[in-house]
């Protein structure tokens, strides 16, 4: 076995200013009673497709809005501008992760006066978007149960912060060789007491508890002050 | 939108030195006539599986070894230690991604001598490792048909650098929307003339197309000089 080794010396000066902008934002955010969930999965878990009926089923209730990071394309921001909702797509080329800076960037382009719920679909990575404070309010890790049961123990640190564990893509569960109650105690060790929501966007299973969970989310936040 | 920002300043130094050791890692393995193969994929597209099997195919007939990188856990390496092929596991903690001096440091703890083809699975993620050389002789990016036709378009690099793209679990495709001449046509976009090998390991469909490509590759390697 080789030595795990660390490679942080640059990175720590990247996380500090981060920190800070994070900070503003979050103090933005909560000024204005917005709820920013910043969500955090591997590429083509279905981030976008849950959002999409996420934003229809709230529509009228609550105002959502989405800040989409993604290397390359606008295909998810034209995905979610068909719901109506308010949405801004940032690149990042080859940065793997949406920083502090790039959110606070995103503000600007969103009416952040008449929004309750504020998304932000991370880019679809499952490591480095963990290590970057955006000022969100809470994060949410959601995982396909097509990528195996032993996600939460291989990439820890996603788990470990979110407040939620979306299970995604749930209907495919018949033709996978998926260990549900393994993968449940995995997330468990790396977070316990993480709620865990089974959903499938396709065949509408759990969205009822999801959105429930938001909600709940949503009525509890704190009052804006401005 | 946002305009896209590019942070590039601090990881320069960083892929700088990363790229000498590539070099040196290259001239290592071509001295000894190695054949080595960097994996890159997201979390969860089947890897380990894939080469579980490639290795118990190819056993007799080609000498394999394997680097395995992840955050986190022995997983993986135990699961390939059980076909008797030599490997060595790196965790890679924080980092996302491999680098040329861990697997530099590997080769340490293999039989360098006694090897065709050396797999190196990188960490799950379909971003980072795409930026970085680990000196290897090609890149294969796999993917998950439950990933989504989008990926080549939203994560090119790693299409547009890999000698081959493999497509995995396609035994899932009658139960999924996946659109699977549109992804060829993306992936043919980022890099025309990209072979792409469909694969389950599951149903063992395509497998046969797999190792024939690999054994092409390793016949046609130069000779080592040592």
């Amino acid at each position: 076995m080789t030595e795990p080794i660390r490679i942080i010396t640059l990175q720590e000066n990247i996380l500090a200013a981060n920190e800070r902008t994070a900070a503003d934002n979050r103090a933005f955010l909560k000024q204005r009673g917005i709820l920013a969930l910043n969500l955090i999965s591997s590429p083509g878990s279905g981030k976008t497709t849950l959002l999409v009926e996420t934003i229809r089923a709230l529509q009228g209730a609550v105002r959502c809005a989405v800040i989409e990071g993604d290397q390359q394309t606008a295909n998810d921001a034209e995905r979610i501008a068909q719901t109506g909702a308010p949405v801004v797509q940032i690149n990042t080329l080859s940065a793997c992760h949406l920083e502090a800076n790039l959110v606070q960037k995103a503000f600007e382009s969103l009416p952040m006066d008449a929004i309750d719920l504020l998304f932000i679909e991370n880019v679809g990575n499952l490591v480095c978007p963990a290590e970057y404070d955006l000022g969100e309010t809470e994060k949410v890790v959601l995982m396909s149960i097509t990528e195996g049961e032993d996600k939460p123990l291989k990439y820890p640190l996603a788990f470990h912060l979110a407040s939620a564990l979306v299970l995604t893509k749930m209907d495919l569960l018949p033709f996978l060789r998926f260990d549900l109650e393994k993968c449940k105690q995995n997330a468990l060790k790396i977070h316990p007491g993480l709620p865990i929501i089974e959903t499938s966007a396709y065949s509408q299973v759990g969205l009822g508890l999801w959105l429930d969970w938001l909600e709940k989310r949503v009525a509890s936040r704190p009052a804006g002050n401005l």
